[in-house]
């Protein structure tokens, strides 16, 4: 079938709006008609150029929401006309990670997924018959995608799928951080680095679980007015202060803070995220990306003494088991999507996503199919 | 009073030793008549004057064993002629840390103890009227020694100081990570790199732990022999593979370790432990210490993807709460420490028990008063 998808041809090059060909769901497949998806930093990562795993020509995008308009031979999990959303982190039930109790890193299709094919080692999208690559398993800036069933989170049909697509990755992976990784307790002093869609669902999860004091800190001024609207209790600019941002930290929370959160990907930062922690039992969450060769360093003294350095790949969250939860959740109003969506733009104007994306324009652009 | 002690009076020079002074202990402190001692790396990285915190001239010295030989006022946790092992990490009971339910790394009395002073700010050790300082809050190298109340573990007076002085710092160290701060559980695969005393301590640790394999690894293979009776499964010597070490491990065991130990002190195996255990869950424990200024790095990825890095210092034992069990342990047969005493020697060949330390000769050394 025909689709109009949002084509990257290569790195660092506007993306092209193209007709192109997706043929139908193999066994264990489905296709998705989107509804909407966000626009999310690490999209803009790879069309970048600096992802190493990014192969060109593909069709980006990993935070959607859509329904089922076929499905393939044996799939038992979703039927036509179910409303879900794509997941870049699989959940297959089955697999040594999956059965673990441990993690949410399914293995299933992870080495197809990371060079941009299907489980069976082919496309489902070309165009004039030549293959254009999936992208993290999900490919959203396409009208019509297709994705293996245990890659696929069956939520509520009330749910606004312009809205709850943003639970593919930034919100969930920033909530996830604290309830799973983290499992911050009441009365905890939690500090978020960085304050787009991650950190600031971060600081909702703080709130959610009964933090005492959510500090903020970002070097732009401008996300703190939400951050506080979410719940963070300070917002702190480390270019408003002449000492390096962890002792700033550790002397306003009398030794350091219980957990925090890198949420942007900077290396320094990570750094400085376990080092403001307090001895003892401080514990610090990568969750940002960073570039492709970086490396994270600190004293080993940081770790002897007590600080305990984790990271988070969308929160810890098992996608079918957990996410149809998030969307009830948001829908009672436990959890704020609404005040991430801040432009909202047809598909054709793709491209005008990343530019405020760059700009640091508003928190997501959501793009209506 | 008069005592007969090993005095360090500069960095890198043998020890000599000599009749000092001890004066009694004051308030919250006791004099402990020292029956035995272990001679440990950390004294030799501070001997060598690598130690940022060294100052001389000192008493080093922090595994010991020895008897209460009188009491200050308001002592009340001891008496005279309780058997006690001195502690390098106290035991307050009162302050933030002992309180928190988390760490050992109690505050008490660590800022005075990191500059070789008693809590009153002076030393109880002179010569000829000049200070000596004191070493670790413990100074074991010295017939008589005084620390803080909180600093002594009393112990069963039917066990054998000059085995359960070993208690003091390796043996419980590794025991300690690997129940305390990794909490290995039964059937975990463990890779312990480093088989000094700590090292093979972890070993011990992980048989009691009942994990289902112990990996051995050390490039001095004349330490196999010992690791493979106290429960290793595997020995490897990484000299002996072309791949790197974290490969190899990961190879053997279908994705990684679930915990790993380090207990060399070695930045860079530091990195190999944490990159050896499994996506997913596995957990880095660092025990060795570094030297001043040497930093640990990796990329964010392996944390991202599950990986925990962690440290831990004196395996995370509170030592006035625990040590006597670990002492009853040691006598019901549960824990080796006889076969960690290579050589025993008096006093006055002190500095023989440092030189068999840099040749790597022996497990180690118990000094007789």
């Amino acid at each position: 079938m025909k689709a109009r998808a949002a084509v990257a041809w290569e790195a660092n090059k506007p993306l092209s709006i193209e007709e192109i060909d997706v043929q139908g769901p193999k066994e264990g497949e489905v296709l998705v008609r989107m509804v909407a998806t966000g626009v999310c930093h690490t999209d803009a990562y790879t069309l970048s150029g600096m992802d190493p795993e990014g192969r060109f020509p593909a069709i980006l995008g990993h935070e959607g929401g859509g329904i089922v308009e076929a499905v393939g031979k044996g799939v038992t999990s979703v039927t036509v006309g179910d409303h879900v959303i794509p997941l870049y982190t699989a959940e297959c039930r089955q697999c040594k990670f999956c059965l673990s109790g441990k993690t949410n890193l399914c293995s299933a299709v992870r080495a197809t997924q990371g060079i941009g094919v299907m489980p069976d080692g082919s496309s489902r999208f070309s165009l004039n018959g030549k293959p254009i690559y999936h992208y993290m398993g999900t490919s959203t800036f396409s009208e019509y995608t297709v994705l293996p069933e245990i890659a696929l989170a069956r939520i509520s049909k009330a749910a606004p799928l312009d809205k709850v697509c943003l639970l593919g990755c930034g919100i969930t992976t920033g909530i996830g951080a604290v309830h799973n990784t983290a499992k911050v307790e009441p009365g905890a002093t939690v500090a978020v680095f960085g304050l787009g869609a991650i950190g600031l669902s971060a600081i909702q999860g703080a709130v959610m679980a009964k933090a005492g004091r959510i500090i903020a800190v970002d070097i732009n001024p401008s996300r703190f007015e939400l951050a506080r609207q979410l719940g963070a209790t300070d917002c702190i600019n480390p270019q408003e202060h002449s000492l390096p941002i962890q002792e700033v930290l550790i002397d306003m929370t009398d030794g350091g803070v219980d957990y925090s959160f890198e949420c942007i990907g900077n290396v320094e930062v990570m750094r400085q995220a376990l080092e403001c922690c307090h001895k003892g039992w401080g514990e610090s969450i990568i969750i940002g990306v960073a570039g492709a060769g970086q490396e994270i360093s600190t004293r080993p003294f940081q770790l002897v003494t007590g600080r305990v350095w984790r990271g988070s790949a969308f929160g810890g969250v098992k996608g079918r088991t957990e996410l149809p939860n998030y969307v009830e959740r948001y829908m009672s109003g436990q959890i704020n999507i609404d005040d991430f969506v801040s432009h909202n733009l047809p598909l054709e104007q793709i491209n005008t996503a990343f530019d405020l994306l760059h700009q640091g324009n508003g928190i997501r652009t959501v793009i209506h199919f």
